[in-house]
């Protein structure tokens, strides 16, 4: 096992009817800038049990954080808080308010032009309003990290940063107010949680057997649960073992102590920022074709995946990995988020535009090994047209 | 799934060389008590590198916290951290000098006779001392949560507390500390992890899968890493997978959203008053009885346990409860902790004793169904004979 901090502040409440609740975690003499997506809220409920909860504080709302938030959107919600001089922030939403919320906390404050803190990845964050959350969509577990991911439109950049200023106070889950969400938003979001375990889990061993069992955990419950999802969007308990999933996929918990690759997600970063493909559709267009070219380099764990996640004992070693990779990709398509560039109408003629966005975003040396050159990248993208 | 919160503030630095990163975790300016048990720590260099990490600090140290904590020794901790005007604890050691540590940042400050901390199991604790840990024992989780037990020798009585004020700013986990642990109190260690599994898994299925899959990876991993511990004591990843468990096995993760039982700790609490036994011998007596005892209302998942856990499919169902039952004695016994009450010289007459006590500490409807009366366990203590 490697050397390894772990920290997670953020306090989950999950469960039917948690959002009432926010009467007690959000303090009385707050004054509030409610962040939001499309207004999907508004029609389904969430945003009243949500006032309801916030009742006898002061609230403001901003409406319009757009999937993959932009910077510019969000400096505008940043003058609000400013000009109203607002005090707390709840974001209600998925992943994208969230990470948007993040940004915002982080530089209402800030010191000189916010944008240099995604010119240095959050590091130069020294403090930022407390906020908290109201999950919608599980996917990007946003909601119980430290990580946020914004969108510069005018550079075509998309740009992440981390910060420990930026875990939201609290989050609050509960799996019925999921039941609405359009059947693309659910297997975007199962794909999602799915390639965030793969990009912890699916490197090289370190003798962390526990790190291991709990990434192929979630990777077993995401396979078995997600096509019920999509076959009976209202049972709980299905859209309950989802949420806490996603959570549990990206808050710091499985990535402890072992090597973690991430290739899949920065390649994926340029696919959406260059042509505005989903985030899921990104890692599943991507992720099959990197296991398949960096199949040496993880050999062992590639492996033990087919034979834990998908009991695939019999055969080669390059059949049974092949079968693995197969089945993982067989599942992505199976949540309805198609895995080829093709699919996409992207083609050979896109491959170079995408190597040049990586090389200026310096995404040279990408992996657990580093060894993720712009060549890989180009046989990666060769293998997914 | 159950409704649940999750909330766990506390920074984990995990790996050798840790200690040394005391300097940035214990503020500068601090007032430090350094709390430890029988001095162990000043043979093997663990307080050399504590003290190292502190240099600059003002500090004070307070020796012998016994196994199970008194609250009568940490009564006069409590006396000269008032006196000297301290203002940070740093717990060394394992699960008894942190437990009674957190006893001591509640009580330093604690209006009225600290006692009433205990009678009130901690609800009445408005404010707490920071404090850390330097973890040299794996078993208890107390580095990661906000529980401790208490000892008042007076009164015979072991009396469990818990806010989340008490849980530890940090802990530190260096495996290589716990090499020079003696034999006995390695296989206590794993025992009381494993244990501690149990209560939060071995109930009836709330459709928590992922829950499920969590405690049988700890489990396994006890399984197959706590006999290397023995066999080979200074392997250091066999040590850190050991250590990770346990403080996974008990910091809120595996039993948020899930039904806990935790009759085997009360009964076992009542067996460490009365007759000094080890925590961990406690629960190797009454675990195995308790399961047998109270098979029907946890067959589905001990058929699941004996399945994923001990790989037991064949036999009709009692079988394989048994069988599975059997096991986790034997691995018990494996790791050098006896099973039966006659092994601690107790016997049918020691019995009435324990009954007595349980019912003076008000544990008479214990359980996941609050279905364990004084004759459930009295059957339980028989069975262990």
């Amino acid at each position: 096992m490697l050397n390894f901090d772990f920290y997670n502040p953020t306090q989950i409440l999950f469960g039917k009817g948690r959002i009432a609740d926010l009467s007690k975690v959000v303090p009385a003499d707050a004054r509030v800038l409610v962040l939001y997506g499309g207004g999907s809220i508004k029609s389904n409920g969430v945003f009243d049990e949500v006032m309801a909860g916030l009742a006898g504080r002061t609230v403001f709302e901003f409406a319009g954080i757009e999937p993959n938030p932009s910077y510019e959107t969000l400096m505008h919600a940043v003058e609000l808080v400013r000009k109203e001089k607002l005090d707390f922030l709840l974001a209600v939403g998925g992943g994208s308010v969230i990470d948007g919320t993040k940004f915002v906390a982080a530089a209402v404050n800030f010191e000189g032009d916010p944008w240099a803190i995604l010119e240095k990845r959050g590091r130069n964050i020294t403090q930022a309003l407390p906020f908290g959350s109201i999950l919608t969509l599980p996917a990007t577990g946003s909601e119980m990290n430290d990580g946020s991911v914004v969108t510069r439109k005018s550079l075509q950049a998309k740009v992440a940063f981390s910060n420990k200023l930026v875990f939201p106070k609290f989050s609050i889950l509960d799996p019925t107010k999921t039941f609405s969400l359009p059947v693309k938003q659910i297997g975007n979001g199962v794909v999602d949680a799915y390639a965030h375990v793969m990009e912890q889990y699916m490197t090289y061993p370190v003798n962390a057997p526990v790190q291991d069992r709990f990434a192929e955990g979630l990777l077993l419950t995401l396979i078995e649960e997600g096509p019920k999802a999509l076959a009976n969007p209202e049972d709980y308990d299905t859209r309950a073992n989802i949420m806490w999933c996603a959570t549990l996929a990206l808050n710091g918990l499985i990535g402890a102590g072992v090597p973690q690759d991430w290739s899949t997600h920065m390649v994926g970063h340029e696919l959406t920022a260059l042509y505005g493909l989903d985030h899921a559709q990104t890692l599943a267009i991507v992720l099959p074709s990197m296991l398949r070219v960096r199949k040496e380099g993880k050999r062992a764990k590639l492996l033990q995946y087919a034979e834990r996640v998908w009991n695939i004992t019999e055969g080669s070693e390059d059949a049974r990995i092949e079968q693995a990779i197969q089945r993982t990709q067989e599942f992505f398509e199976k949540m309805g988020v198609k895995t080829r560039l093709g699919d996409y109408k992207l083609g050979t003629q896109n491959i170079d535009a995408i190597l040049k966005h990586l090389e200026s975003h310096r995404m040279v040396t990408l992996g657990e090994q580093r060894d993720v050159t712009l060549d890989v990248s180009r046989k990666v993208l060769e293998l997914s047209l």
